[in-house]
């Protein structure tokens, strides 16, 4: 039976097929079991994974979306849901619990035993986005005097066959770390050899306190596949797995992206955001952009009396104004990413200021000469009449070009290192600053080059 | 001596004690050679590099940045570079030759001995964005019918002590998988055992032509380490481990939200790209929506005679338009990074379509409202005067970013969607299409509801 047929009767509310598939099939995956529960009605799902048999569900528990997580603990019985809980692997236990807040989060802390409960608990009080939040807390440990082959029979009494055994650490007797050995090692060499003769006393660790981003980069740079995360002591308290860091490395650029689009992060997918709270998150920053834009209306209306007396200025307005933005918003966006990928820091502000100046002017003579060209076609192919003074209207639009694409290259190149510098997310804010300030400030630079190159003409 | 002195010493010319650093000691990555290469000039960096034992030079190479790689093989000797190029782990010398065009890639290719020539002439011929691009070719394999002990014996003398050991691939006599076992098994297990009772039958393999996305998506869901790739025949190719996915990721993001910005993808990060180059990927798009956005004057002109009856409708034009684009790329953004995730696919249009047109209608009443309450309040505390028909002005205003607001969202969600209908990238074209279309468009909905509404008073 394949995977289609079994999610048919699934959702009919015949669940022995998944009963069988989930029990007596060893060649599926517990994710395949997780993806036909989130294909379903959530109700479905519910039902469906409770006919389950509890050590398949406590396989496929880690692979289920955090809301469907929540309902199940839920739903299902109190014995149930301790066991389960208590059963996960170290790192899907923190990320459940990491998903609840308050009262919720005490009282399914209470299902826990008391070892699991401590740990839990510790790791909840470093940050959210501290690699503390995804340690795997069992991993094998070995001493560095005894034999490869004493260190085998040592993992085979003392280890479950999980992948947190693809590396073994080396830890004094105080379980300070001495070098990390990937357990291939143990199978290419004579097990008659001292572990001593087989360290390469090179490992690189992580802090409890690193971001999410530091192990993001480091995995990058040293190409493991797992390190260990130690305290200031170099006392090993867990290890880190990159499959782990590809997820958050995914979910910081998704943050970024949804920033730069001018919406507060998403804290579930799309199609699994409720209709509400998908308003509330992008009616923030579309409110406070709305209030920043209403500036222009103000700063227009400075300029009214130029407008009423050249009204072919206004027209020239959106052109202007977006063409600052545009060159803003791709200054911000080279930054901003070279920042979270830690190819460019604060220090860097003069080489980029020096740099970004020289774009936007080369930019600015770029849009500028089109501009001008564009005026100059329009006027004599006789598409519009910008009046007997268009000339002085082109080098307007020329001027005021130049002006805006460097202001707007500059600000958003500067905005998001300075945002850096008061210690915000330049991510988070600077979309909005850049927009709001370039359209302003555009609109003042338009029209103050246009009183002086058109005053005495149509001004 | 720490890095910071070294380095201080390799600025000035003194390589003595990098040449200690990258030979007698083990305690250093190779990777921290490569990054103090990358730290001083690149003619201090290559004399530097021509000073190490070539086979430091073979572990540091592969770390180093693509432009650094190129420069080094036109600097040192036929010979040496003949050496580290044959030496260089597969996937390493596959992402060399990748960087590499026309005659000088054909140029190198002479360097290598024919196993490697065929093996990378091969896998240039798959696309750039397959996962063929960043397998290993070299892999363990062994027979199901052995014991782990033969295993064991076979893995000592045949392989080589690297990552791709971490698992090894079971294949029958054709070379056709039949499944992989992490090496930890190996010595979690009696090795009187036979190789087919801890095989657990599951396995999940990648195909030749897979795109780096899809291997990103496998690795995430199935929590693996390194995935088998094979081809139709199920024959066993070669391997790929995920921190190479890492890089592809995050390359896949960092496109993504440059495309966002209005930027063409850079080839190298920002401080290692030319000038001329950045300029050249910028310009492009911003000579694009320039081009667009002159319809924005065209639009104008058409209501010029509404403007200079009614002057302080062109005081609101930038928010208006401000407020359909900011709209509009919320909901780009949103769908785009939807589907790149793959939450989301063609087929979910209609779900989407009726969401964003009621997600559009509440945001447009909102931000309608606070337009109108705004107008409402200038004129009433006397801040700035509309004249005697400021009500049906802010009515104007009220509708407009309703339909507006309404307008921008719908297209910002559907245009994405059309795009990969049409097998286009909606990370590319959404961005300027979506603002260009809500900008010429908005001012249209604006002068026409204008239109409606003032008739007969200021119009």
């Amino acid at each position: 039976m394949n995977l289609k047929d079994i999610n048919k009767k699934i959702t009919k509310g015949d669940f022995s097929s998944l009963l069988n598939f989930g029990n007596n099939n060893k060649n599926v995956h517990p994710n395949e079991v997780a993806k036909m529960l989130s294909a379903v009605p959530t109700e479905t799902a519910l039902e469906a994974f409770s006919s389950l048999p509890i050590t398949t569900q406590t396989k496929v528990f880690p692979y289920l979306d955090k809301l469907l997580q929540k309902k199940i603990v839920k739903t299902i019985t109190k014995t149930r849901a301790t066991y389960i809980l208590n059963e996960l692997s170290s790192d899907d236990r923190i990320a459940y619990y990491s998903s609840l807040k308050g009262v919720e989060r005490s009282t399914y802390l209470d299902l826990l035993d008391e070892k699991n409960k401590d740990a839990v608990h510790d790791i909840l009080g470093y940050p959210d986005n501290s690699v503390a939040r995804l340690i795997n807390t069992e991993f094998a440990t070995i001493n560095p005097k005894i034999t490869i082959a004493e260190a085998i029979e040592h993992l085979r009494k003392n280890h479950r066959d999980t992948e947190t055994a693809n590396v073994i650490y080396v830890v004094d007797n105080d379980g300070k770390l001495i070098d990390d050995i990937p357990v291939r090692r143990f199978v290419l060499n004579d097990p008659q050899k001292k572990i001593t003769e087989i360290l390469d006393g090179s490992y690189i660790t992580l802090k409890m306190t690193d971001t999410k981003e530091d192990a993001v980069a480091k995995f990058k740079e040293y190409d493991r596949i797992v390190l260990p995360v130690t305290n200031e002591d170099n006392i090993l308290l867990g290890v880190l797995t990159v499959d782990d860091v590809l997820d958050a490395a995914e979910q910081r650029d998704t943050k970024e992206i949804q920033n730069f689009g001018g919406v507060e992060g998403l804290d579930y997918p799309y199609v699994k955001t409720t209709f509400f709270s998908l308003i509330k998150k992008r009616a923030t920053w579309l409110i406070v952009l709305f209030v920043g834009e209403m500036l222009t209306a103000t700063a227009m209306g400075y300029f009214d009396a130029e407008i009423s007396k050249a009204v072919v200025l206004a027209l020239f307005v959106p052109l202007i104004i977006s063409s600052g933005g545009n060159s803003g918003s791709q200054a911000a966006t080279l930054i901003i990413r070279a920042m979270a990928l830690k190819e460019l820091t604060i220090k860097d502000w003069w080489f980029v200021m020096r740099r970004e100046i020289l774009s936007g002017l080369t930019l600015g003579l770029i849009l500028g000469t089109i501009g001008f060209i564009r005026i100059a076609i329009w006027q004599n192919l006789h598409l519009y009449n910008y009046g007997e003074y268009w000339f002085l209207l082109a080098l307007t639009i020329f001027f005021s070009l130049i002006g805006i694409v460097m202001w707007g290259t500059l600000s958003g190149s500067m905005i998001p290192i300075i945002l850096k510098k008061f210690k915000l997310d330049p991510a988070t804010s600077s979309a909005p600053l850049v927009a709001t300030l370039v359209d302003v400030t555009g609109l003042v630079i338009y029209f103050t080059i246009a009183a002086i190159i058109l005053k005495g003409t149509i001004l």
